[in-house]
């Protein structure tokens, strides 16, 4: 069965507080994506990665990738101009049939396990989604009020989502909607029913310094 | 306005995979516990806090508070059965008008901004609940299947939820139901509406080995 990571990196990093890019911001040495894309290439190391970047970054990658030595099949694909496109274009990339973990580049944390657990689910029922419990109470706001609602109904979406690639493709042959904010709605718009598995609560994603302060107290448990 | 800080720390520390319990277990150097009364004195060293324990820790809490030092006004309630009971008996030490802060004692990193947000608005409108967004996508179980849903109409609950002493004096005089997941639940069963503020992203609660990493991640941030 052949495995791709479609990992899609277009952050530009405002919101850090930073000029370079979020998912070039150094982790306990070494660039946030290296992480991301290593964890895949620890998985499996014939996975074949397809990494989605803006345009004008792809060089710098070039540079950072011969600097940290990564080794491992990693091809590089031009994003869009939203998180769809982009994941079109990586989609577009990929030919044959497998399975495809599409997942955030500033994920660093994310298990073996939950790819374990995606690659299997996704294998026997064509999705899979990995998920966390909401471990806080839970409001619904509700025009000027808000009312409780029971969590334990609700889960926390992180990545990889995980598909056959025959399946996703043909989703992604859908028009664009804004009710699109991830890659299982584009799913579930062609009628496709979503399966849940467990993620790993450190897979986080981040988008803020102090996510990357917890994402190191987090990588020096492992 | 008097202001009262009502501590609530009934944990026995299961899920910390220790014997401690988890408000007692240290972080950077000193019990969650002294770290979470702090918050609270730091913000108004006139705060009246009312710690509720169980009624076998009391001995253990004298000895810490003589060791770290900690000055200021904390008399000791006993906890009951369940965390309505807890709350019920802290109030009951609670007499005269004011505001109450009802804190969870393993929330060590409230900031003063959402002490200041919560006691306005409590002073304002008679109750104030600090929450947060919710950053990742959000799915609800519907049955054997789930659902995308729209996060940006949800919210994460934190604590100190806060109240003018009577409006939840009086809230609390209901048989206690099953739905009472928190203070704010106990509110609404009153038929009182709550008032959202922001609380800060760090205020996490730690009930497990991580979070107590995460935290002490976040301590060396301020």
């Amino acid at each position: 069965m052949k495995k791709f990571a479609l990992i899609v990196a277009g952050g530009v990093g405002s919101r850090m507080g930073a000029e370079l890019p979020k998912q070039f911001i150094e982790l306990a040495g070494k660039p946030i994506l290296v992480w991301t894309i290593q964890r895949f290439l620890d998985f499996d190391p014939e996975m074949d990665v397809v990494l989605v970047l803006p345009a004008s970054q792809l060089e710098r990658w070039e540079q950072i990738r011969r600097q940290f030595q990564l080794t491992g099949k990693i091809r590089l694909v031009s994003g869009g101009e939203t998180r769809f496109q982009s994941v079109k274009n990586g989609l577009d990339a990929i030919s044959g049939s497998g399975i495809v973990f599409i997942h955030d580049g500033v994920r660093p944390l994310v298990s073996a396990q939950t790819l374990q657990h995606c690659l299997q689910t996704a294998q026997e029922k064509g999705n899979a989604l990995p998920v966390s419990p909401v471990v806080e109470s839970l409001r619904q706001l509700t025009g000027q009020a808000s009312q409780h609602v029971d969590r334990s109904r609700f889960r926390l979406v992180q990545t990889p989502q995980t598909f056959q690639t025959e399946l996703i493709k043909k989703a992604y042959e859908q028009r664009e909607s804004d009710f699109f904010t991830d890659d299982a709605s584009v799913c579930e718009a062609a009628g496709i029913a979503i399966h849940l598995v467990d993620g790993n609560p450190e897979n986080i994603k981040i988008t803020n310094p102090m996510d990357l302060r917890v994402a190191e107290a987090l990588l020096n448990l492992e």
